[in-house]
């Protein structure tokens, strides 16, 4: 037994919950609950805390402690259920009169608000029958000490239940559900749900995998700037920044530093970092501030060794969500349901010109140079997922019309272009291309789209003391997140979502 | 043999270096050099191009295509010698008059611009003595064929063989060194050094081995914005962007955010991203923008728990750059001489109290209360290195007066508090503390500071709904490559710098 070295004892008893009274002077059980003082590193216990996951069958009559929140309680007579939570895991603890637990004790635990953090010591007991509603459900705690280490204010700006119910359950049969404002608002809270636990456990997983993967193959992770000095395309959706006695820019993308690497001779580079876009666009897929996974990489002789490596990366992420994440990915489709994401081995790769030939024949009337509008793009999105059964697949040689200045130019067909997108669930989640590493064939591509050169000079000149030629593509992480998972709000996938009516929190 | 499918051929003959002429009539090697034209993805060619790393005496006697960059040039009767780069490796190739080349096809090879990247076919032929100054020292490569890929223009803004060498040989026998703004400027020729191949290869596995380490330690990755709505720590030295029609500031650093995650139950999170401060600090370490490695972790009872674990993630990367970066530590120490690395398992904490004893010892004079000016840190740095025969060290429990006020206070000593540094050869890299959790011991401490309440009611808000116990603490990435490789400026560690004087490239 670890030694309760001082907890709920003398001054470390001194704030209780709103409805807590002194025990009494009969209260057998006084020592055995109360509120323990801040935790302020005053000691160094040896007291070993048992995590709720691991509560199981092979543990019955163990007593052991646990710091979990209440997540609910519920008082029934002499008695009272307490389900304890641990991010995505739960358990049933009984505070009961008897031996251990006097009226007081009990009362005292019913009362602590919902959200506090307790420690709690008790005995493990195999449960007579499933315990519905936890994720442990063949254990329930017989609770033997209850202290709180920090308390929750009464009142929640929102419920943890209400916000993990299905939208549709919660519309069947009138039970409340939570809008998006009211958990941005409260984030602190929000979070908390098994939903959002498991998508930002998965999250954390994608980037993971993309740069296990990348490292794997050889590349290397940099840093690039976010101050900048020029804005990178024409100046359009930038933000500005006060800079000492000047004015800079943020960054909309890493892609000129990246390039730069390359001409560095780093040969295989990526970075994960933040990207900043002044768009005024209030739609469910755009974030003034998202997450770009970025790649770029010296090629041989065809472009086309790029894009294999970019759909291989994205193979090995979806591949290891599914092997490592399954648990996540269950507990997300409990609220929001979802068909299995699915994907080719090699990844499907159609021509812009196979894309648009679907789509007249699905009655789409579309020009060859036009680009893709939004609901276009679905559309194709479902064309391909019912012939060809991926959620995941390519479209290469963009009209050079719709793509940036530096896009390299197809050297068939003059109105293409080396240029690629992918999607997931038919929504764009990387755009890329052969970058131009030729400085006169650069210039004459910017002149072209009326680019003052002399506010690209550096861009340019990077690419005058050899230069290999190369591709690229950039991916967002909070879309990547959310198609993977069938979500359907950009801002679910992020953590802290800024967008033009949003900086906080 | 792979097809030579047009290369070198006809239309993709159409550039040449400035000095070329027109392959004579009765040139017999015509078709085996000259510039090809550039690479738009014509062809996929089955050529496997070799790695000048893989070119070894097993290569002996074998043909093979090698893309790298004419390092250097030099042609000495019929014969000319080129050194090829590519990375860190580089290998002697020789274009002697003969059967495969012309004397047309050696004056072409001797013309071809320093820093312009070649495709060459070669026999590898052991090497009768050693080649100094290459890393292939036993093989060279004897051409058949060469043609330019992307050539670069005649005149460099620096000579990499200035920009690695040691600047202590360039005094005393009067050859060139290059500077640190001649460097920064031309940052794309900078960084093909071997030394800045080597920072930058290392950099990227100290980001590497510091998610591994935390990822297997069960901590989980986070995005924190980057645009925030109130400046975090007061306003001074942040930064302000232009955020539509209101105004937003760039982050001085992820705590907030970190902590929020904690109080929503992630318990242990790390994030890497750049960190912001509009400081007008012109020193060896100070950036406006720097990468920051953050850590903030939920703990049972002491803060120490979170220390230790920090302590390790540091250990764990020290070893990992040992094991895995020798050659990169090598390669660096070429120029920068340095002695190698050293740190104890378990890392040394020593208290605040003690390291100012020893610098009294040393004579110098301060109070108990007073903070550690950069001089005294740099003296107490070595006089921990002569006792403990250690370059990194914890300095714990500072003066509550030098920290800011979410620092929990020392429950024993309330002059102090449960705060610590890191440091790598008597240099700040980390600063850490347990933070306050509740919150109105958060406000007391805040009024004590002077803070406008208003400002931090979001913050304070965070913590109103139970929060565990956590500390934590940010890592500067470039400082910590700094200081492992012994280098004296942190410009050198960082791809593109940014301070107050510059903002470009």
């Amino acid at each position: 037994m670890p030694s309760a070295a001082g907890r709920g004892q003398g001054p470390e008893r001194d704030r209780r919950p709103e409805s807590g009274e002194q025990p009494a002077a009969d209260d057998y059980a006084k020592e055995r609950y109360g509120v323990s003082s801040m935790i302020q590193s005053q000691e160094k216990p040896d007291r070993v805390l048992v995590r709720i996951k691991d509560l199981t069958e092979e543990k019955a009559d163990e007593v052991v402690w646990v710091r979990g929140r209440i997540h609910t309680s519920r008082a029934k007579g002499k008695q009272c259920f307490l389900v304890l939570r641990q991010q995505q895991f739960n358990i049933q603890a009984l505070v009961a009169v008897g031996q251990h637990a006097s009226k007081q004790m009990v009362k005292f635990a019913a009362n602590i608000n919902k959200e506090s953090i307790v420690d709690v010591e008790g005995v493990v007991r195999k449960a007579h029958q499933k315990i519905g509603g936890c994720t442990q459900q063949d254990v329930e705690l017989h609770v033997q000490k209850i202290y709180v280490i920090s308390l929750a204010e009464p009142r929640l700006p929102l419920q943890l239940d209400d916000a993990v119910r299905p939208e549709v359950e919660g519309e069947e049969d009138g039970r409340a559900t939570v809008n998006q404002d009211t958990r941005l608002d409260n984030r602190v809270i929000d979070l908390r749900t098994s939903t959002s636990q498991a998508v930002f456990c998965l999250q954390s997983g994608i980037c993971q995998l993309f740069r296990e993967t990348l490292i794997r193959k050889g590349f290397v992770e940099i840093q690039t700037p976010k101050i900048i000095s020029a804005a990178s395309e024409g100046g359009a959706n930038v933000f500005t920044v006060s800079y000492f006695k000047s004015s800079a820019y943020l960054a909309q993308s890493p892609q000129l530093y990246k390039q730069m690497c390359i001409c560095a001779d780093f040969e295989k580079v990526f970075c994960v970092g933040p990207v900043f876009r002044a768009e005024d666009s209030n739609t469910h897929r755009h974030l003034t501030e998202f997450v770009g996974l970025d790649i770029e990489m010296a090629f041989n002789y065809h472009y086309h060794e790029v894009v294999d490596e970019i759909a291989d990366t994205m193979v090995q992420i979806f591949k290891g969500l599914q092997e490592r994440f399954q648990t996540e990915i269950q507990t997300v489709n409990k609220q929001f349901p979802c068909e299995p994401f699915k994907f080719l081995e090699p990844t499907l790769r159609l021509e812009y010109r196979e894309g648009v030939a679907m789509l007249r024949e699905a009655g789409v009337e579309m020009g060859d140079e036009d680009d893709l509008s939004t609901p276009n793009e679905k559309l194709l999105g479902r064309l391909v997922k019912e012939k060809y059964d991926t959620d995941f697949y390519i479209l290469d040689k963009y009209p050079l019309a719709v793509r940036p200045f530096y896009t390299m130019p197809d050297p068939v067909n003059p109105k293409n272009s080396n240029s690629y997108d992918m999607f997931m669930r038919g929504e764009e989640i990387l755009s890329g291309a052969q970058r131009i590493h030729d400085p006169q064939l650069l210039t004459e591509r910017a002149q072209h789209h009326g680019i003052d050169l002399e506010k690209i000079k550096a861009y340019i000149d990077s690419f005058r003391f050899g230069a290999p030629p190369h591709a690229g593509g950039g991916i967002g992480l909070e879309r990547v997140t959310m198609l993977y998972l069938g979500l359907h709000n950009v801002r679910q996938t992020s953590m802290f979502p800024r967008d033009p009516k949003r900086l906080t929190p």
